[in-house]
């Protein structure tokens, strides 16, 4: 059986684009001589439609769509991912399902098993989970499919009581195919490809793995569609962080040409929280959080993430502000990168606490990188603001309500400027301020979309560095001056914040691996230290909350994926 | 045996507090005489915890409390709410239960078994269901002691497949006990009472449920604990919105002085969407909505819900822009009833699109109330802004940008007094600006908690009479002149959205009643109309998202229990 594995990045709700991908997908495998054209979880709506589930509406939109596609398979068979209605009147209205088309005809419709119901993932308020497992007949094959999260427990995950891969197993298949909607994060891609092989050495089957590429708003699916063979060698790999298609012919993936050595296999990559790695020595939480591998990973994950927020809300041009620091350069680097520099608009907008060098490295970067900018000193706006305002404040020193102010004050003109001229404003905060508050509402922390919101100060660093590889394209000044908000005189982040190595390897325990104070302290960190960060955190939940969506490229980012009450008090 | 009834206002990961309350209750039991006293669903950490679950340091001071409380019980016992472990190392870590504390032990632990995880729940995210269920002994008697949800299925509800009631009845009770955490929404008062009065009649036994009260940031508790007899006869009903305790006699239950008629019991009151319920006379929805008896309520829970947020934050004072307008002055005139007329400052700010009465009617109102306030003119600094763009915006036509400047001005001029003299912003949109994007971000959209945000703009008129139901607060011409943003010359919201009545209409048959653009239109809604409020609703997915929290009144307000997709295309 020839199989044509599409890759491709939906856009949740449009309807007519995925149908159109997944079409023209089909004829190009009915070109290349396939029998088999298999898609991705969800393929027909995009994943995760979460709400619009609710619709009946969206429901029969995807029933269309499915049934355009039926109509569609001739002599090349379609495996889909969509809903199916549950006939039972008990339990969810609908299960997640991979739909098996051929010759005009629906031939299957198998069930997911496993509903992630963790982080970003709210399956089990939608889905209805399957109860029964039926190994597909196709070209003279027996299919074991399912849908992603189904062969994330071989028996000794945790979370689930039931392993379908093992129910499958009793029907004899003789090939397994699993589509996929598996989320990147620096931690997790490792995992996905170790989970794949341990089911094929498991059962000793081939298993070809299809997963989806695309950003959807936040969530950054990174493709790397897998292909093993029986014997547990990785047969193909498709491209990260774009679409991508090939071609496999079962045949060899069931006889393999090599006999792979697997002496080095891991008992098991699943743990009871699979997302969350265990670093247990803080001296090396830095140099992982900030390894060139990850950075790579990082850096196309962002990219990725702007480029599909803009084109499937159908923006052209983003705009941001400029203030000759490391975020908003390397914020910068990116946007430049994803839209074109023609289509990102700087705007530098220096005050009196503005350092002599913010304005002339700012202008250096946007020459490097070719992007448009202006300069626009906020000065007289400031000024207007304490004029209007001398009635009430009086004789009060200058304070938080001044600094706020003038970051309020760049907050309104970049918004006024994206209005005039139809552009987005990119948010340029950091994971490390996001956590401690150390931002202004409605002013720094304003922006249609968060580029660096799920990444640690100590890898905004390393992502300069990275971006910088093949020559200078952020000022090395930039990279090397003390960090400053610039909204007092002499100001620096370290008269607010601890160390930012150390900040972060505290932040990273409490946000990604859930440690509390006692857990942290007893990792040899300092008491007061630990207890100070964590009750920044915890103080600013409510800025966080009226926060854009942040590109998630970590196990556990700000947003949808960590619900956290407002009211704690609890600090640890 | 005597019950003591705890209706108690908990505030979640405030052990401390949580602990003194509960210990306070458990005292005055002991000296009314009481066998046992009832707390309420997850007591000792508050409801909803979310992500506070996920940390072992908080499943510890849990713990503590529990044991604290625990040592605290000699001759009269306790039914306290908190997380117990999961010794099974399959399954989740947590159940949600009910702990029975006695003479210093731990009589039984009960497991919740039904774990909802629609609208603003996410129980199936930390929690494993029951699967045992054991009648528990106390002071004579057999008790069926069960977690809020597990009273909600009477066989009849296709949500769940268990009925633990039923599995309980196998072992012979003679009383049934249920504490919940169950959210106020004027959808949803009458039901509860219902389902508990249901459980009554089916299983011919009396019913002790307790409720919690107070607000959780966006969800509010109303309490109204109940207690009726085995003939299904309402003997107690405590206070709503505030907290209450009572002692009841079990012997009084079980022997009811008069039967009561129950000939008009609706066979069931459980739907497959329990929180939604039926009205397909488009012409019934705004009475409805605006009804009395709905606006009492909703009224009670805005004032508990602004009340418990500054209580338990630690806030006193409130401010809010006044702008002469209905919506600022319904949320001035609840904050003041909430916090006192003293601790809210409202802030007038005229422009030059301002109308002449509406500073008169802005300053009327704040007599009425007695409220300082002040009148900050934002001409000098909207001109400044034009000023400093005036090169970037050129001869370009006042638009959109400038609109929103004058807005955003304001929205700059409330954080900085908020700022300077530590006030909360209010947040006065409503729900039916939300719905559309009728709203600048950053501007009127900014503030810390939204008072009307779950509230249409019908409804919102419906509350201004209800404050004016003892005589004139908010003056009449806020109630009765067109409502106007007054960002450009002569402008009124009926330029740019339909007529509030049908807007609201087709509003909340989209967003409570999840229906989609066919079935309104089906309703004899025009079609043009339907298509393009729903486009808006759609549109403006990224402006909500950036938002406050809400105070819930409804079955389904924007926020935590509306998931919805931002790149999404889907319109219905």
């Amino acid at each position: 059986m020839k199989v044509f594995v599409a890759q491709q990045n939906y856009h949740i709700g449009n309807f007519d684009r995925n149908l159109e991908l997944i079409l023209s997908a089909l004829k190009r495998a009915e070109e290349a001589g396939a029998d088999l054209a298999v898609f991705t979880e969800l393929s027909v709506c995009g994943y995760p439609p979460r709400d619009f589930l609710e619709f009946d509406d969206f429901i029969r939109q995807c029933e269309a769509a499915v049934d355009t596609i039926r109509q569609h398979t001739h002599r090349v068979a379609a495996i889909i991912g969509a809903p199916a209605r549950n006939p039972d009147p008990k339990g969810k209205d609908l299960f997640n399902a991979a739909w098996v088309l051929h010759e005009g005809e629906v031939k299957a419709v198998v069930h997911k098993t496993l509903l992630p119901n963790y982080d970003v993932f709210d399956e089990y308020r939608y889905f209805e989970p399957a109860t029964q497992w039926k190994v597909v007949p196709l070209f003279g094959h027996r299919i074991a499919l399912t849908v992603c999260e189904d062969i994330w427990n071989l028996g000794d995950n945790p979370l689930y009581r039931i392993c379908p891969m093992d129910e499958l197993m009793l029907q004899s298949p003789d090939l397994m195919i699993n589509i996929s909607a598996s989320p990147f994060d620096y931690d997790h891609d490792e995992d996905r490809k170790e989970v794949v092989r341990q089911n094929v050495l498991r059962y000793g089957l081939p298993m070809i793995y299809t997963n989806a590429v695309g950003s959807q708003t936040e969530i950054v699916f990174d493709g790397g569609s897998l292909a093993f063979d029986a014997s547990g060698t990785l047969v193909r790999e498709l491209a990260y962080f774009r679409e991508d298609e090939c071609l496999l012919d079962t045949a060899e993936l069931l006889q393999p040409a090599t006999k792979s050595d697997h002496s080095g296999i891991q008992a098991s990559v699943l743990e009871k929280d699979m997302r969350v790695k265990r670093i247990d020595d803080p001296e090396q939480i830095i140099p992982y959080l900030t390894a060139v591998h990850n950075m790579a990973q990082v850096h196309d994950a962002l990219i990725l993430g702007i480029r599909d927020y803009f084109s499937k809300m159908g923006f052209k041009k983003a705009i941001l502000g400029s203030s000759g620091g490391i975020d908003s350069a390397v914020t910068l680097a990116l946007a430049c990168k994803a839209l074109g520099p023609e289509n990102v608009r700087a705007v530098l907008m220096p005050s009196e606490f503005s350092s002599g060098h913010s304005v002339d490295d700012a202008v250096t970067l946007s020459e490097n990188l070719g992007n448009p900018y202006d300069i626009v000193p906020i000065r007289g706006i400031y000024d207007s603001f304490l004029r209007t305002l001398s009635p009430i404040f009086g004789d009060l020193p200058f304070g938080l309500a001044e600094e706020n102010l003038q970051s309020r004050s760049r907050g309104n003109l970049l918004m006024a400027i994206a209005n005039k001229f139809g552009l987005i404003l990119l948010n340029t905060s950091n994971k490390s301020e996001l956590a401690t508050g150390y931002g202004t509402l409605y002013g720094d922390m304003a922006g249609g979309l968060s580029v660096l919101g799920d990444v640690y100060k100590m890898q905004v660093y390393a992502l300069a560095e990275y971006i910088n590889r093949h020559g200078v394209i952020i000022p090395q000044n930039i990279i090397t001056k003390a960090p400053s908000a610039e909204l007092r005189p002499n100001q620096k982040d370290s008269d607010s914040l601890p160390d930012y190595a150390l900040l972060d390897m505290v932040l990273f325990q409490y946000i990604e691996k859930r440690r509390g104070p006692r857990e942290i302290i007893a990792m040899g960190i300092d008491e007061t230290l630990v207890r100070r960060v964590l009750k920044m955190v915890n103080a600013n939940e409510y800025k966080r909350n009226q926060f854009c969506p942040i590109i998630r490229v970590s196990s556990k980012a700000f947003g949808v994926g960590r619900r956290v009450p407002i009211v704690g008090r609890y600090l640890g």
